[in-house]
């Protein structure tokens, strides 16, 4: 049996930063559990008013637990992380956080919404937007998973970069294998931000917001110097929870990319609003946990086509 | 039962223009059914070589047929397009063309490949891109999907506008009902550019390109304000002939959007030649017609990640 470590919620860290001392120092192939605050660090709580939202101290947020030095990494190594297991707390959030997301100069006023996560009578996470007339599955996910880049210095954990991070990318579900370009000696493996639901490109900022345990497998790979940037293998097809029903998309139309991203958003919004009584704050957080952007048309200058998609299956 | 109109290959037209003569006037609700050549407009044939590429009269490509004339449509309005039937020729093809596609600065060279489009046990169209070892199932859907602009010119068919045209969007599919919103009396509909499988985006400028005969029922809504650009509700799942198994999935982070889509299918074309042995152009064509551009992460700045996902179920 592999070798079992467990990483507690204190063992954080703010930046990626190959100089962090290791939390732990464990063999390729090892399995390592996490239990992670949520991307607030432990600032939102289910008792939480959107006061907490403008209280936040932004110094504190999307902290990652490690680094985890694996044994044999070494720079030019990809670094394999099969997530095994992934289990949400019993509620979540989201929020409109002011300045971030694709609408920030639309949606200024700060806004919170506090889920809570149950199980229907199969055993499967779900939680209601609108009790009994929306209702969402989980997926659940981590936002952060990265190795330190090969460069000195403290790096923000807000951005992605190509040795990982804040990649935010749903399909990297239960069952999937991620690879990570290592930079630094022993990868520095760490992960956060737990997600139990998010839309392709998160586009309010904040996806379904949760405090997760995790559990990964480590292991080193010498053979893959095609992975530049993180690249994963997903168990299944795509976001078989949510892609169960009709969709109603929008096509943003626009020269520039981000128009022609904003615009699909709008379109969305504008639709939730009209069809479906929905005010456009809270139509707005449901598009970031349950909307996917697709580059829909990239080639047929001068304009872009980027499509917004609404799974109608959320509607009971 | 709705009064039926027939449209032949030679009715078409090159530009996007509310001063050309329509082909038929029909009341809303009729069904028009379409026969159109391919994109190349006939250029292309099964027995073409890569010379027919080098060859092309690019002013006569991307023709659409109609335009028709729905009776009380009028600026405001929103026509709304079922489509009813999709089918493809037993043929089609896939072009490298040079200046066009995300990567056009790597692949200079023109290419061409020829598919042929049969019928597995099940009924079901499908194409070997590899005979015995890749295979694509179709999608069938127009990628040139419009009404008349508003404003008076000639307007080329190449790029997509808010009243549609070529939108190249891979989800209006058969039984799919897409929604634009109507700037010219009459709505004045065309469509062509019949494509039988392509991956979000159109990543390398073609999609598996195709004759198509088209089914539509065309109605108009003087109640549906909220539709701005084209929008639509898909009949079912997304992708379900292709979303069947695992996917591997390479991302590109920069703050350059362009840049970072980019990378993603440079990356998925490093793994098709590492891992399957394809070459590069052969690679980068089988991408255009089966790999999705999603975006990923949209928010967390300064960086982006954009996704681009290959369908494992297409190897045999």
């Amino acid at each position: 049996m592999a070798p079992l470590y467990t990483i507690h919620q204190h063992q954080c860290h703010l930046k990626w930063d190959n100089s962090i001392t290791p939390v732990a120092t464990v063999t390729s192939g090892s399995v390592v559990n996490f239990d992670c605050l949520d991307a607030s660090n432990g600032q939102i709580t289910p008792s939480s008013t959107v006061e907490s939202v403008t209280a936040m101290d932004f110094s504190q947020v999307d902290q990652v637990n490690g680094p985890i030095f694996v044994e044999t990494a070494e720079p030019g190594d990809v670094l394999e992380v099969e997530f095994l297991e992934l289990e949400t707390a019993d509620w979540g959030w989201t929020a409109n956080i002011p300045g971030f997301g694709v609408l920030a100069d639309v949606f200024e006023a700060p806004a919170l919404k506090i889920w809570k996560i149950e199980k229907d009578e199969n055993g499967q996470n779900f939680t209601w937007f609108k009790e009994g007339k929306i209702r969402s599955p989980t997926a659940p996910f981590c936002g952060e998973i990265g190795v330190a880049p090969g460069a000195i210095g403290a790096f923000s954990t807000i951005p992605p970069y190509r040795t990982g991070g804040n990649i935010d990318t749903k399909h990297v579900i239960k069952g999937t294998k991620i690879y990570l370009p290592i930079e630094a000696k022993g990868a520095l493996f760490s992960v956060g931000d737990g997600h139990a639901a998010q839309g392709d490109g998160e586009v309010g900022g904040s996806a379904l917001e949760t405090p997760m345990k995790v559990s990964v497998r480590l292991t080193v790979h010498k053979d893959m110097p095609y992975v530049k940037e993180p690249s994963f293998l997903t168990p299944g097809p795509l976001a078989s929870n949510f892609n169960t029903g009709k969709y109603y998309s929008t096509l943003g139309i626009d020269p520039d990319i981000k128009t022609a991203m904003k615009k699909a958003v709008t379109f969305i919004v504008d639709y939730l609003e009209s069809v479906h009584g929905l005010t456009r704050i809270d139509a707005y957080m449901l598009c970031s946990v349950c909307v996917d952007l697709k580059m829909c048309e990239v080639v047929d200058m001068p304009n872009f086509a980027i499509g917004a998609f609404l799974p109608l299956s959320i509607f009971v």
